[in-house]
């Protein structure tokens, strides 16, 4: 007997015939012996509807009361997936966050789970019942209800999973696992059936929309065994078949783990790029220009300052493409002056494409090929960022899916035979 | 400084403006120095919605998750009336039932509430903000959110109101008060704009539906001074003039209020017979009779028992319409069999019609004048039941307007002036 965590997203809760399936899914499990613990998302659409009407409301509506509502989206379904497990026979309770509890910190609207008491799941599992965890929030030590933010399902999911010490947390969702890329953008895209927590980091803070990234770091940190897999297949496939189907993140460097360079290409379209031109270069000029933009609240991804020419260099920093005006108006009108800046130049049509892959720990010549292979396509590299396990470029955006395509061919990513460099 | 409660029913939450205009009318009182507690209902059909997904997936659905479903409704109403107090200018805070917490007992879908912890309120009222308490809900020993049933959002707010010794609960909604009668049946039916305590009691039970019959005892119970007011009026009408409209119940005996011996006409079309005829009449047998339709959970109504005639007596009794076909089958297949009944006869198509008043204790001939008046109307009376304060008949359904119209205008409701008899 095995203790096993689902998770369902929301398009796989979206209407009552999808909560049925998701019911004769877990029925399925509970049949074959194992403890069930479910953590349903909202409805599909729910959420937008509910912080829609907040939103009309008033536009700067306050975090605690926009958690009031949103958590209710969650309550309602679980509820829901409670009732129909036990139309399919089983016993089953739901809970909400508070009820668990799921404890959290105050920042209302992206609360982080600090400790999730596991005794009233554990007696309701020892009695032989499913459990459904209200997930996405949670409440704080003052007793008001908080969520975690966008796809925090995930990771009440994963943390669940942890509190109880689970085997497996299943990830259900509306793609069957984790790919070498979008196969939107590459048709040849493969499914990975392994990936290492490292890279589900990289790919998942990269722009890859499969997990949430606190999940992931939760997954890393508590090490739980985690796979994303589909939703959409029979429910009533056989169960070991399900248990080798979409991919699982690991935290073992396994031989054939070792093999595979680059595992994942990953992209995204949400960059904007501003320069700093001719700035004086002298001890504290980074600060004296990231220190202000941190103060507007704005998030720098890529940081790249040049090499000093006749005492003056040029910074470049990507922010958010949302962020991009704000960025700018605060640069023209305070760092520029203040540093002493000739000018600042921006662009706010680039895209970021990463390749990211353990094996690139111990493989020299990983970058050389990335960059040989843009090159070839005519591809101008804007900007370079490399961490142990990925390396980014920033580019055209007009380029980024021939860029990945590239990149996908390259470095062999249609068959899981390991590329020679 | 007074402490009011208000209360606003689903159609008062109906829409994103319509919440916008009870922030209003509460910013209204609240800048007139007084200290505000709102207890909103869902937005009209939203716990329908909810229930009738509930209801797809199981007919027979634990009353535990149905409540699960259910409360979400409020909840996120409340959020949103304190985002909209929030965008008035006023410091605001939603609750629901658990934090506050509303403690009931355990009975699912239909809860009392067996305490209100105040602290929490107090605490904020005394902050200067502007309390939102979640009707409908609450939270039972174990921590299982629990609701209270239709319509408990009026007990919510009464008894929040009790527990805080507000100085008034104003409960607002789509009619203007208490008529007394409905005006869709009478168009002369007039508002009053006070009612004893113990007629609105028996008025909510005969099928009034202004309010619901459980928020009367409470406010009876804990003497909570309740106004029925609409909610439909500008926002923004001069407090004074809102203070004195709709219906007060009051638990004073005042002049004015002897003065009136009808106060109101209720009715119902809800109602079904049954009777069981020629009963060997035997200590025991009207026991021997409900004992077993109480068992089998059907709420009896009137009772009757004729006088016996040669040893065998006539045993009639009303359950509601919904209970109708589920009773008759529990008394020709078991009932009347037992007590040696000749024969099951039985009718659906019977209207209750009650003319309620405080001041029947101390007037004599009331009966006979609703008598009278059917009567000459040539309306049959099958069955009478009678108590301190309201006289019910129960009539051919097809009579029930012409007999509301008819003692409407023979008590003289229409107007203000008491009837001489």
């Amino acid at each position: 007997m095995s203790l096993i965590v689902h998770k369902y997203g929301g398009t796989s809760m979206g209407s009552v015939e999808r909560i049925k399936n998701v019911a004769r899914r877990v029925a399925k499990w509970h049949a074959a012996g194992h403890q069930v613990v479910v953590v349903p998302s909202a409805m599909s659409g729910e959420t937008n509807r509910l912080l829609g009407l907040a939103r009309e409301i008033s536009e700067s509506a306050d975090g605690r009361e926009l958690d009031m509502i949103a958590a209710t989206g969650e309550q309602a379904s679980s509820g829901l997936l409670a009732i129909a497990l036990q139309a399919a026979g089983l016993q089953a309770r739901s809970y909400a966050g508070w009820q668990v509890p799921v404890r959290t910190d105050s920042a209302y609207t992206k609360a982080r789970i600090t400790a999730i008491d596991d005794k009233r799941i554990r007696a309701d599992l020892d009695a032989g019942r499913v459990v459904v965890v209200t997930g996405f929030q949670g409440v704080d030590d003052e007793g008001h209800i908080t969520t975690l933010g966008r796809g925090g399902s995930d990771t009440s999911a994963v943390a669940v999973a942890a509190a109880l010490k689970a085997d497996e947390c299943l990830i259900y969702t509306d793609v069957d696992g984790v790919y070498t890329t979008d196969p939107r953008v590459e048709p040849d895209a493969r499914r990975l059936s392994v990936i290492s927590f490292e890279e589900m980091l990289e790919m998942a803070s990269l722009g890859s929309k499969v997990l949430q990234i606190r999940s992931v770091e939760f997954a890393g940190k508590y090490r739980v065994p985690t796979r994303v897999l589909s939703s959409l297949t029979d429910p009533d496939i056989p169960l070991d078949e399900e248990m080798r189907s979409g991919t699982l993140i690991t935290f073992e460097e396994d031989e054939k783990m070792e093999a595979a360079v680059v595992s994942g290409i990953a992209f995204s379209r949400d960059e904007a790029k501003v320069t700093l031109l001719g700035v004086p270069d002298k001890p504290g000029v980074a600060y004296a220009i990231l220190g202000k933009v941190a103060d507007a609240n704005i998030d720098v991804d890529m940081i790249v300052q040049n090499q000093s020419v006749a005492g003056t260099t040029d910074f470049s920093f990507t922010v958010h493409r949302n962020e991009f005006a704000r960025t700018l108006a605060l640069l023209t009108s305070q760092v520029a002056p203040a540093v002493g800046a000739s000018s600042v130049v921006s662009d706010d049509k680039v895209a970021k494409v990463s390749i990211v892959g353990i094996g690139m720990r111990s493989h020299a010549g990983v970058a050389s090929l990335m960059f040989k292979t843009l090159a070839a396509e005519n591809i101008n590299i804007q900007m370079i960022s490399t961490s142990e396990i990925k390396t980014s470029v920033l580019i055209e955006d007009k380029y980024m899916e021939l860029a990945v395509r590239a990149l996908h061919k390259a470095f062999g990513l249609e068959t899981a035979a390991p590329t020679k460099i």
